[in-house]
């Protein structure tokens, strides 16, 4: 079953499956665990079906007593490389001839009330393109002739407050993981996650303190696709570890209007990263996606104050401070 | 002085003065009306230099009882075409060789606390390319071969509750001026303003109710540089007219909780036309402009809800119509 074709496994319809019902699975677990850790509010379902093809589950959590607002989502789509995918896919050389995509990811964004615990993010998804010789509108797993193949995925922890063992937490978990798999992965990681979540605009200040990140991810004869599949899986297992607790030791804590000011500063950050730099997003809404689902990773409530300035040494300047200066965690 | 070359007025030295002085002026003559509006904020001005060359005006009201958040600002910037103005200004066909540019706008963004009164934006800028010759650094109004030189401008209304007279007292008093130009150009205008202000991403839906917008406009033999110069301070002087009835109309109308919260939630929709959409928005954060001046149009507190749907029939459902819908006014 493991042809090779130019380094590129052509029986990857068995990793998809196994794929499609591994973030399936992974969405059940969140999402129960999420609605314990919040105690109130319960996530609602929104099955979608994308009439180009393939479709997705939205899950969405509002007005808990922890979240605020958040968003558990996965689909499976495809269909054929339209030129406005051409054009947003403009670092993929692509041949001329027609072409069909296949993807499969989870996507998740939890802003909680409390602006003591951070807003989180995280996506794992993995990537398909193929020769379009039968097309694929009825085969979403079927076998093709696969031209291109990738991983990608991250963690990122958006904090309004820095709490140095939040972080070196949240960090820790991710390198536990990374380092099972390879040890100088980590740090390539966290460096990918410190330069994509950036707005320029703003003298390169990060959206939050970072995690992994990475991207564009291709199997070889040296990390097959079962390789990037687990590695996918075990960083999304790690989701829950890496969060939760935080979530624990911070939302009791009191909190001052002041504090949920800032806190609407920063998403207001959060916004701007993601509708301006964003590839992800812009790749979504450009090419057709479900804009509710798309945009469900905006923050609820936002506020967008003219030149805003934490004073010089408070707690909000320190968060500041190493959103500009990305440091090192574990 | 009026010399032509290749159809473009080599003196325009002199109409870039004279374009400088009207903005500057029009700039405070909004200001002391609007003030005036209010009755009880007024404006700060944060006066900035662009270290590329050039710098701008930036004037803010806040907290206002009429404009919650509003920014007058204008800006004579100018320096050397890079690479990233280059891929910006994708539409325009540039030749290789080293280019320099000069633009001055003025650029007013209201953000009022009524939702019965509608936000508004107007913007009217000049740009010039020319031959990177001796360099312009010292020079912002010096004589040098222009090889492209452009107008662009408009003024549009952004209502979260429709009323029709607004509406048509709106696109009257610019079709008022834009006849004194030429009988056809409020109707290309109006249409340009509907293609513009789009969020493709939501089956386009159109930020507001449109109003007039032209941009890369050149001069010609039968259109100089004058005629273009006086049609922009034409459709700028109109602002006040076209806007402060509105006001005074809507600013005491009394609106409750559910009115406000609309206006929350419209306001998401016009940060992510901003965001996403928005080629001066862009094309300022990308090659080097001021963010907190660029970035004043956003509105100051915003709402982001997953799958917000006003009631079919409501009046709230009869905005979103209208911008799904552009209607002719006049």
């Amino acid at each position: 079953m493991n042809e090779q074709k130019g380094g590129i496994d052509l029986s990857s319809s068995v990793g998809k499956t196994e794929w499609i019902n591994y973030i399936h699975a992974l969405q059940n677990t969140i999402c129960v665990a999420l609605e314990k850790a919040d105690g109130n509010a319960t996530f609602t379902e929104d099955v979608w079906t994308r009439p180009e093809g393939g479709g997705g589950i939205t899950r969405m959590i509002r007005h808990g007593s922890v979240f605020e607002k958040g968003g558990v989502n996965t689909s499976v789509v495809y269909g054929e490389v339209t030129s406005a995918m051409r054009s947003q896919l403009k670092n993929i050389s692509l041949s001329n001839e027609p072409l069909t995509w296949w993807a499969c990811g989870i996507s998740l964004v939890l802003h909680p009330v409390n602006p003591f615990v951070p807003a989180v993010h995280c996506n794992y998804r993995m990537f398909e393109l193929y020769k379009n010789e039968n097309g694929i509108q009825n085969s979403p797993t079927g076998h093709k002739e696969i031209i291109d193949q990738w991983f990608g995925g991250g963690t990122d922890l958006t904090p309004y407050y820095l709490f140095d063992d939040d972080a070196r937490h949240f960090h820790q978990a991710y390198k536990n993981v990374c380092d099972q798999y390879d040890p100088a992965i980590y740090y390539q990681f966290k460096e990918g996650c410190d330069n994509y979540f950036v707005n320029t605009h703003r003298n390169n200040e990060r959206r939050g303190i970072g995690g992994i990140f990475y991207d564009y991810l291709r199997p070889d004869n040296a990390r097959d696709v079962n390789y990037y599949m687990n590695l996918g899986q075990a960083c999304g297992n790690a989701f829950l570890d890496s969060y939760l607790p935080i979530v624990e030791r911070r939302k009791n804590m009191p909190f001052s209007p002041e504090n949920k000011y800032w806190q609407e500063i920063r998403r207001g950050r959060y916004v701007e990263f993601n509708l301006i730099h964003d590839r992800g997003t812009l790749f979504g809404l450009k090419t057709g996606g479900r804009t509710e689902s798309i945009l469900m990773s905006l923050p609820p409530f936002v506020r967008f104050d003219y030149d805003y300035q934490p004073g010089k040494g408070s707690e909000e300047d320190k968060l500041l401070q190493v959103c500009l200066h990305p440091k090192s965690w574990v």
